[in-house]
């Protein structure tokens, strides 16, 4: 997935740029596999949109120096530690264009390292930061795994409506990205009501962010993706254009044949694809996409500075823009 | 493995209790399947030994009772979740009797159940424990991580000698059983030197219980167990009483080629067990057993009251004791 253009986070720049070099600090472990393996996801990149967005909101307010690297720290590694176990549950082979860790290393060792990134996490903040930031994490990284264990469970069902995948995309992605808002809020010492709307902006950015991937992974082409067109279909993960498309397509009963087959040809996701497209679910999702990106602009607080504000706009257009 | 005689947890019998009840209702979740896996963990019991030993120690002194239960709780679901983990990467299907989450379940569940239970842990104390003491968990589950790591990393290496093995002992085990210690001990809020010598306590009860561990793999029957003897021979994880054979046994070469081997047979693990056996290998392994528990009786603090002395005392001894 691309990165966001740099003019985006200007303001944050050097931030950005400390965050990157404490990441390979902080993972440096007198074990070589764990460095190896820390090393080759920190080195995988990503957007690293989640720390962005806390230290945005954090610059809305007058943050303590030394409280602001260790979260946004944190936070980029509870989100890596996410993935590398993400990874290993979707037998995944390739992110962002390259080898995942259970591809290159194994499942086991891959496992342990998501553990280890997850206790870096609070152990960079542990100190640092204040109880309600450290508690809102630890609530998040619940809200996670309760995402992740019931899209696992209700894979290959095709009985899932709006309100399922909604619930799902807010725990496994929004509630994450709005907790990120919301502490830099804190740190910033923004007031109750700014708080609460940087978190609300979060969350209505998370949902776009989220439903944009899930229609990228039916639209983009695998070397857009980093990762196979399709792959959501294929393991029966079922997304918003594909439940539009399952309750408003001509050939429904066909796609929902497809969706529930555990072990779907490359014919079956082709095909699959081709009934989503017909079905204009993908105008469909773009709209639920924008009907999330207007709350975000609308609901950003009046009082933030003119520079920052527009960043946090720019964040909203780009999410929505974005292709691959 | 058997439980501890209640005799010896006396003095903290109603704390335990209400540990055992917390647990049930700390992890509850909205979702199902969350809860099924999470109640079966709990259900399968085990020694609660590491938030045992924080209570004894916190009842040195004179700990804010209102700390005491969520740490307990925290320190048992922080072992949980390394259990739940440790069962995925060993493909283990039984633990003390009972089929594993893995088993019973799958393993992308399992995992997401381990990383759930840790999130739920420093939930559990985030809004209460002092600082310090979730950096010292938190560099526990580092710590712990690491030792897993090199385990796997070194498994079918038979080149490993007793300074390795100890320092993935303290890094699997001693060193949480050492901060579970630690951790009472600051929150019974006993002097700085107290406090370093019940942590010291704890790492000799920790090495002593893992090293006992070991032996019994090797000398105990499967019921008596609740899993497979042999089972650390088979996969290759490579043990005191294995390391001291392949060192001092007339027939070493015969077990180096048995420990290599990737995929031993039933007739393999056998006879690794019974060069073992012949080599005095269990003797030895126990005169280190009771050096570390030596050490732990002697490092204990005379400031503590005779009760608590008594109880932290009968540890060791049943530790020095058990049979499987």
């Amino acid at each position: 997935m691309s990165k966001f253009p740099n003019n985006i986070f200007g303001i944050i720049q050097d931030d950005l740029v400390a965050v990157e070099q404490e990441l390979y600090t902080i993972i440096q472990s007198p074990v070589e596999l764990v460095n190896d393996i820390s090393t080759h996801l920190v080195q995988a990149g990503g957007k690293r949109l989640r720390p962005a967005l806390y230290l945005l909101c954090a610059r809305g307010g007058n943050p303590r120096q030394e409280e602001l690297l260790p979260m946004a720290v944190a936070i980029e590694l509870i989100h890596m530690a996410t993935l590398v176990h993400d990874d290993v549950i979707d037998n995944a082979t390739t992110r962002r264009g390259r080898q995942t860790a259970n591809a290159r290393w194994d499942n086991h060792s891959s496992v342990l390292t998501g553990d280890y990134l997850f206790a870096k996490a609070f152990s960079a903040i542990a100190l640092g930061a204040e109880k309600k930031m450290l508690k809102i994490l630890t609530d998040v990284i619940c809200s996670m795994c309760e995402g992740e264990i019931v899209q696992l469970r209700e894979s290959f069902n095709p009985d899932q409506d709006e309100a399922d995948y909604r619930l799902r995309v807010s725990q496994k992605t929004a509630d994450f990205i709005a907790a990120s808002c919301e502490l830099g809020a804190m740190s910033g010492g923004l007031d109750e009501g700014d708080t609460a709307q940087v978190r609300e902006y979060g969350y209505a950015i998370g949902m776009a962010f989220q439903i944009t991937d899930d229609i990228l992974d039916i639209t983009a082409s695998a070397e857009q993706l980093g990762k196979p067109v399709g792959n959501d279909l294929r393991q029966g993960i079922v997304t918003l254009p594909v439940i539009y498309a399952l309750k408003n397509s001509p050939h429904r009963d066909e796609l929902r044949s497809i969706v529930t087959k555990q072990n779907m040809s490359d014919v079956d996701v082709k095909r699959g694809l081709e009934i989503v497209h017909e079905a204009d679910a993908i105008e469909y999702s773009y709209a639920q996409v924008n009907h999330f990106l207007q709350h975000a602009r609308n609901i950003l607080p009046v009082t933030l500075n003119g520079s920052l504000r527009d960043s946090l706009l720019s964040v909203a257009d780009f999410v929505g823009l974005r292709k691959f």
